[in-house]
């Protein structure tokens, strides 16, 4: 298949809509838009991924989750997209249309609409996303905590990690750890949720530890863990024996995608929750200074999840 | 040298706004913007450049120019870009420097600013950059020509493959042939004259013949060329000895990212061109029914330069 083949077998499973808005022209043409998030993220073969542990739908999903991760940790209502993909000389018309598809049902889930993209020739397979989101009033930033402020999560964090581990020894595993590491799901309906309710927020897409270590550098507060109340899956628990086996790869394990929210008003933002129906979990504080402490003694070093 | 340290390497070339607007949270914010243009390139080690034939300025210089001349395609105005790094273990600090600076450069020249990105380890050395464009009034599209229209080119075609030819067995070559494929120059400025007075445009970056066989289609129109009116550079001509030893490399050659338009009044195109100062060449004309000619005779084929 020559380029423009690639590119219209990929652009075949979306809802796009004609150029100039979608693929087609030299850019896309989109109207005046409110204020807006912005970001940028890929998935490289052998390094976020490998053919042997993954479908092509998987890819073609996490790719955009860990895209819509980032528009989830602002509060932003998903808007457009645009995919670079290399594509290594073994890819056919298949690979192609089981990477769209993965994409396409995501994106159909979220609204997210793709406006263009590139292909190219490249050693890897690859796959590079620019999304947009719409914001409908301040966005939820990393700087915006302030000591006293509580810490919660969206959902447990160590399972990514953990099924990544499975998978390097079993590339065909099937459980909801490996699950949680081929196909993220991100929490965009809570970051929409919290966006008018916490103080700030991250995704922790690098390790719960490395993650709040960000958010407390940003808003310039050191942060207490409490190790008893981190929320842990019981597909976790029951692989590792125990919460002190599994702790380590809670705190530095990466690719959960979850959420990390600091909360002024603990009490209004858990009536809120209720109300709602979304679930978080408390699991620690903000305080003056600078760190981060797991009951009381102090993470060291670089705990975080490091692709490269 | 981590994530951190080449993101903050790469970054401080630049202009860039403090977080949340410029890097550092895990979206840029942008307040709300008007009508605007969006478009996303790749650029590859292996296949768009070499590092023997290509310095890291060249690289980052390149990656830019490219999604800028889309920009130019559709009459739009640099606003705001991202870049997504892939780098191999051979990237150190310095070719990170490098590469910024080159970038930094012409992002300044165009007003474009960076505010956001990533970082990931791949085997080859990519840069995937989205570009977004303000659009003063309606975008110049492929789909805008009509039968009658005037086509013209904003500069000569040719060069670039020439030049990459020269340096597949010079990879240190020095001339205006290579500067052309190293570095070349995004008619932007062209883009917002023409965005008013031409009915469609599109940017030569797979070769004439290809290219315009993409705004044929759109417009669902054929073209006449004609071989004495395409603007050729002394410095390929000098190299290829006659017009008629360039013209196979004139029509086909891709990456000169020059803008060819239609015009519907070329008296008025003209004067507009002389009181601007602008230069572009006539060098055919829109017809009904489909395909290119050259000289009355069809032009068919894959004429165009692919990169895959």
């Amino acid at each position: 298949m020559d380029e423009f083949e690639l590119i219209s077998t990929f652009v075949s499973q979306f809802d796009v809509a004609p150029p100039p808005r979608g693929p087609g022209d030299d850019c896309a043409v989109l109207p005046k838009q409110g204020p807006s998030c912005v970001t940028t993220d890929a998935l490289v073969e052998g390094v976020h991924f490998t053919r042997r542990a993954f479908s092509m739908d998987d890819v073609g999903h996490k790719a955009l989750a860990v895209n819509l991760s980032d528009l989830a940790a602002m509060g932003a209502r998903p808007a457009w997209f645009t995919v670079a993909l290399g594509l290594p000389d073994w890819v056919t018309a298949r690979h192609v249309n089981a990477m769209s598809a993965g994409m396409a049902r995501l994106a159909r889930l979220h609204g997210v609409e793709l406006i263009g993209g590139n292909v190219t020739r490249a050693s890897q397979l690859s796959l590079t996303l620019t999304l947009s989101g719409a914001l409908d009033g301040p966005p939820l930033l990393r700087s915006g905590a302030r000591p006293g402020d509580a810490l919660y999560l969206s959902g447990p964090v160590g399972d990514a990690a953990t099924g990544l581990s499975i998978l390097s020894t079993n590339p065909s595993a099937r459980s909801p750890l490996v699950d949680a590491q081929r196909r993220p799901v991100p929490h965009v309906a809570f970051g929409r949720f919290a966006r008018s309710r916490c103080s700030a927020a991250i995704d922790v897409s690098d390790g719960l530890a490395q993650d709040l270590g960000h958010l407390c550098r940003a808003s310039g507060v050191g942060a207490d863990l409490d190790s008893s109340a981190l929320p842990m899956s019981p597909a976790l628990l029951d692989r590792a024996g125990s919460r002190k086996a599994a702790q380590a790869c809670v705190l530095s394990g990466g690719e959960d995608y979850v959420l990390l929210v600091a909360v002024r008003d603990p009490p209004a933002f858990e009536r809120a929750l209720t109300r709602s129906g979304f679930e978080a979990w408390r699991v620690g504080t903000l305080r003056k200074g600078s760190g981060v402490n797991l009951d009381g003694v102090r993470l060291t070093g670089r705990l975080g999840f490091m692709h490269r």
